[in-house]
């Protein structure tokens, strides 16, 4: 059962205290479908332009994802470039060009429609509504936004959420959207606001998952290196959905384990580490599951008391 | 079986977007053997002034804290005042006057001298090294310190730190005692200095204790509303010692339980957590060992998967 996933397709020029990579395959998009891909296959609508490369295509593809919604045309694809502090802790953009990535509306290939899975990547909230409306029998849809959206869109942004089964933002962004400091009640004003679900992410620190059901909360896996954290909260977002399309989660259809939702934040958790460990997404070409249900049983032993 | 705690007792003036104090009992010490009271019976070493209230002397005996330690002298407590941001996540001192905390030389009363335990609060490194020597049957010594030790005395910390069993610090202190910012490597090199046992507060966002043979890492507990967070780290602290002794614990002797010491770092977790829904050691006045206990259920609860 495969996860339909919209967003960013791009080039990244990053620099960490590391190193630097120049041109190294980036986007929303990207991260959360490879990440998605060790639980279950995935399915990406996105855009690139006439300069996106083979081996790229190849990349995704050798990970089973379906690229049917994969358009390109003329033009460049997306560039994004930002560098690092030594602490990690800080980013800064050096430049952004949206390219084709400017005038992207999404384009669902019919062999999409019944897919019963869907994850909206940060894109115009318009978008994001549209796109849903084209997959109406999903077993539940969600996705993620920025800071950008919450301020200039934000009673579209709204209107789009009001639709959705979860909602997978940082921290910050959690307070931004109902302009409350305090996490606890921003997370009760947001599942007033239609997510019947809400995953905060907050990086090095972990991940919290808040519902009127539940409450669930893990730290973040300590790496003795972080690499690159570039990715690693969209990899969570794919680690979290990946699990539960494999488990066949259904989040509208009544009866389930809320302890399923706490194992899908753990693994989110697991991918975003492994993210973290080398450049770009250079660790998703090697990693394995069993790597992946390795950490996931660690995460067991270093929170259990 | 008693736990001995050496440190500040002051009195504070806290300024909190929530409210004010002027003159509120306060001093690590205080927080520490609060805290621990709920586990455990707690004796102190201290100085206040002549200025010292009764009120303030009951609160503590109320709470069977043995008092033979704490030295009354001549002039004034010592005293802190400081200002939260709007956030909380700063903190400006205003005014430190340490009054007759400024020629503190602890006197271990005789009758605390065969203890089984004994904490260290964030004093001088060599006076607190100077504590340690009378009390050598412990079957656990340990404490805190602070970044003004860490830079004016490191050395002496060294020595001192040298025979602890624990060390527990924040993440900043962590990271500043052996000049890495990686944390797990940071841990590392702390686990080469002495102590067997490391366990790093770092605030909202919980804490972590690292062993050779064990790594446990919790969430920090979210609460709606945070009063005053002044003196948390130290309820911690208590919570964290307090279990331990309440459960006969020996650090030094061989065979035990690593879990143990996992659940005291979440009993360290609910004391801290308690202690910022009031202003100073006001919720310490009325909570109840009930409370604690829920509070640790509601830890398994949220960080089960």
């Amino acid at each position: 059962m495969s996860i339909v996933v919209i967003g960013s397709v791009a080039y990244d020029a990053i620099e960490t205290p590391h190193g630097k990579r120049e041109r190294t395959l980036g986007g929303a998009c990207t991260y959360i479908a490879l990440s998605a891909s060790y639980f279950t296959s995935t399915s990406i609508v996105g855009v690139v332009g006439s300069d996106f490369a083979d081996e790229d295509r190849a990349l995704l593809s050798n990970k089973n994802v379906d690229l049917q919604g994969l358009e390109q045309v003329e033009g460049k694809t997306f560039f994004w470039s930002g560098v690092y502090s030594a602490d990690m802790n800080d980013r800064t953009t050096l430049q952004t060009d949206l390219n084709v990535f400017a005038d992207f509306k999404p384009k669902l290939p019919q062999a999409y429609a019944n897919e019963p899975y869907l994850f909206l990547g940060n894109i115009q909230p318009g978008l994001q509504r549209q796109v849903q409306r084209e997959m109406p029998n999903v077993r539940f849809v969600g996705g993620d936004t920025m800071n950008f959206w919450i301020s200039s869109s934000h009673d579209e942004l709204l209107e789009t959420i009001k639709h959705w089964d979860f909602l997978l933002i940082n921290d910050s962004e959690a307070r931004m959207l109902v302009n409350e400091q305090n996490l606890k009640r921003a997370a009760a004003k947001i599942l007033e606001l239609g997510p019947n679900t809400l995953i905060i992410k907050r990086g090095e620190y972990g991940a919290m998952l808040f519902r009127k059901d539940t409450f669930f909360a893990v730290p973040g896996y300590l790496l003795d290196q972080v690499f690159d954290p570039t990715g690693a909260g969209d990899c969570f977002a794919g680690g979290f959905v990946g699990y539960l399309a494999e488990r066949g989660f259904d989040l509208r259809g009544g009866d389930f384990d809320v302890t399923e939702l706490h194992r899908a934040v753990v693994y989110g958790s697991v991918m975003g580490s492994f993210c973290c460990e080398q450049f770009g997404v250079e660790r998703l070409r090697n990693l394995t599951r069993k790597e992946i249900d390795a950490r996931f049983e660690d995460f067991k032993r270093f929170t259990n008391f």
